[in-house]
């Protein structure tokens, strides 16, 4: 019944705007994006008919998260071959949007070696552009599949660790559609047991400075028809005082070879509650988000954002925008300094398990994670 | 040197604005307030020239505080008494101005009992309200003291516990000389310690929703020329982590006989990270923050604020008056419920020490804060 219910809310909704799609209208081929700075206050389209329309939305974050910018800029190479512009100039400009995001430069090198593949076997401009669209539209479903078989092994783990269901999850930060081709990293978990009937409470973490779970995860939340309630990162402690909360559940930036999870400043607190209340703390990110080149936890650089992010608030419409300097509404004495860590370190001793679409790790160590690795790029490469 | 240093700088600002002062102009007396609604944006003094001028000032947040709100509403009983109004209804009207204050109703009922032994006692008016100034004011010098020796335990307590000086202190909320007659608790003891030379850095959570740290306690810590840093509520876990925090300070809202410490929300967060990190967890509060008619934390009641204060951000001049309906700009999906508890509760294993007037007890237990209640009444009987 919990399942029915579930999903007749969500099938009485308006059809989803989705983060990215490609169209074809007569006018000729376009990139559409779900301009994420103006959610939740309103769902706006942002229409590129060229690379460069699509390097701006990406600088000004109206399109975000490490796996959806892979995406984008595979679409943003086929844009530019099939309008017949530079498609060598477009990679470039498209790669460099964003410095460090490296799921950015590896969409674009895809698309562009497949029109270049197409190329060089003698294919002309057109089936050139029709093989980069071909790369982006494959990159974009792997995406998609990844975030189900994540869904699908995290939902197996929480029934494991919590059987009955009815399960209140808590998350930070947004790591739903927003960021992905897919439904997401955790999430997608807490969609599938939704989905299920299964959950009964999502916990969504406002997550300061940039409020991406009052914003954008609660915004999904509310979409999906799912029973969620925000709160400020700091009221946390109280629920899992209360017993309210039965698992965590957060996203990565990065994971080191010893399994310590690099992430939104604010998981690391709440990986300490739960380890006080007995409370699973749960890790779900694709396994590309693991980096064995990176030993341990120490050797993580962490990326320290501008103080004006806590100095000020912003509206919606530009809470994001957090590169350019201030702009907000100050909430500080002007000329107070601000510690504003991009994220924080787990240690792999807090974390119950990492999710990956190749399946869990529980325990926690490096050479279950090694393991893991070797097995994904084994699938990868037959 | 570190003092000296400490000391000019200090000195060479302008004159601080009290929080409260009694003022007697040609035109007759008046009660000057800082208003706190406006801060840290601007210093603007609030003038009542009547009772109910007060009980708005009161309401709408421009002074606030307990022990402040007590100190106010005993001025506003002998303001009523010095301009000849009906002190009756002065005292009923002030003491109704926000219901759950103790120390407001406390304060009242002080100046109020001077005004009436004194006419009772063959006083006439002028003699009646000068007894209630005095009560006022007594009440007003009572707290400053309050606050010093709090500062000067607290000071003696750190530098036990952490010989050497040099602290860094993190804190939530504010407790400094905007809540008190004095220059308040967890603060006060940062500030003795930064005269001292002591205080290398002041760590001050931004403390959501209302953003108290941020508004007010880095006004405060850079009117005193404390070396002080703002960070959001969730980054303290990455200070922890990186062993930069010797101790938290907090004030209480109120602590039950077992030594639970209900305060802001974000309190008890700190103190699972302080225990697990091994670093002191200490509460500062007058001796009247313990209610003994409280057996245990979870006895406490905790207040639900309402859920706008985090589906909505407020500017400065308006953050804190957050108990009248939205006005803000919102963050998260209309429609967003919100689970907004006003402070949480710390059982007293995680509390290293709590410091009051009277002096420190630690370890917290029901039988030492019992005696130092005892101790406290004997005091004050004597």
């Amino acid at each position: 019944m919990g399942d029915q219910y579930a999903r007749s809310r969500e099938d009485a909704r308006p059809p989803e705007t989705p983060a990215i799609r490609w169209d074809e209208p007569p006018e000729g081929p376009v990139v559409v994006l779900l301009d994420q700075t103006r959610l939740p206050a309103e769902e706006a389209e942002l229409v590129c008919t060229d690379a460069p329309a699509l390097v701006q939305a990406i600088r000004t974050l109206a399109v975000r998260g490490a796996p959806l910018l892979g995406i984008a800029g595979a679409y943003g190479v086929a844009l530019a071959a099939a309008r017949g512009f530079d498609v060598d100039d477009a990679a470039n400009a498209l790669a460099d949007a964003r410095p460090t995001a490296v799921n950015l430069s590896r969409g674009v090198r895809k698309a562009h070696a497949a029109y270049r593949a197409s190329a060089e076997a003698g294919g002309d401009a057109e089936q050139a552009a029709a093989a980069a669209l071909a790369a982006a539209r494959e990159l974009h479903a792997q995406d998609a599949e990844a975030s189900a078989r994540m869904a699908r092994h995290g939902l197996a783990l929480l029934d494991e660790l919590l059987p009955g269901g009815n399960h209140r999850i808590l998350t930070h930060c947004n790591t739903g559609a927003l960021v992905s081709g897919g439904e997401g990293t955790a999430f997608a978990v807490a969609l599938a047991a939704h989905r299920e009937g299964r959950l009964r409470r999502l916990w969504v973490d406002e997550t300061r400075p940039l409020l991406q779970g009052a914003r954008l995860t609660a915004y999904e939340a509310a979409r999906k028809g799912m029973a969620y309630t925000l709160l400020t990162d700091n009221a946390a402690g109280s629920l899992f005082a209360a017993g309210e909360v039965d698992a965590v559940l957060i996203g990565a930036d990065r994971i080191a070879a010893d399994g310590s999870v690099a992430n939104k400043v604010g998981s690391y607190p709440l990986a300490v509650l739960a380890r006080y209340h007995h409370v699973p703390f749960i890790v779900v990110a694709p396994v590309t988000t693991v980096d064995l080149d990176t030993p341990d936890g120490a050797s993580i650089e962490v990326e320290q954002r501008p103080g004006h992010e806590v100095t000020e608030v912003t509206a919606p419409q530009m809470a994001g925008a957090g590169t350019e300097a201030g702009g907000g509404t100050p909430v500080a004495p002007l000329g107070t300094q601000a510690y504003n860590p991009a994220f924080d370190v787990t240690p792999p001793e807090l974390v119950t398990a990492i999710v990956t679409e190749e399946g869990a790790v529980s325990p926690v160590t490096a050479e279950a994670l090694g393991e893991l690795c070797a097995r994904s790029r084994q699938v990868t490469i037959s």
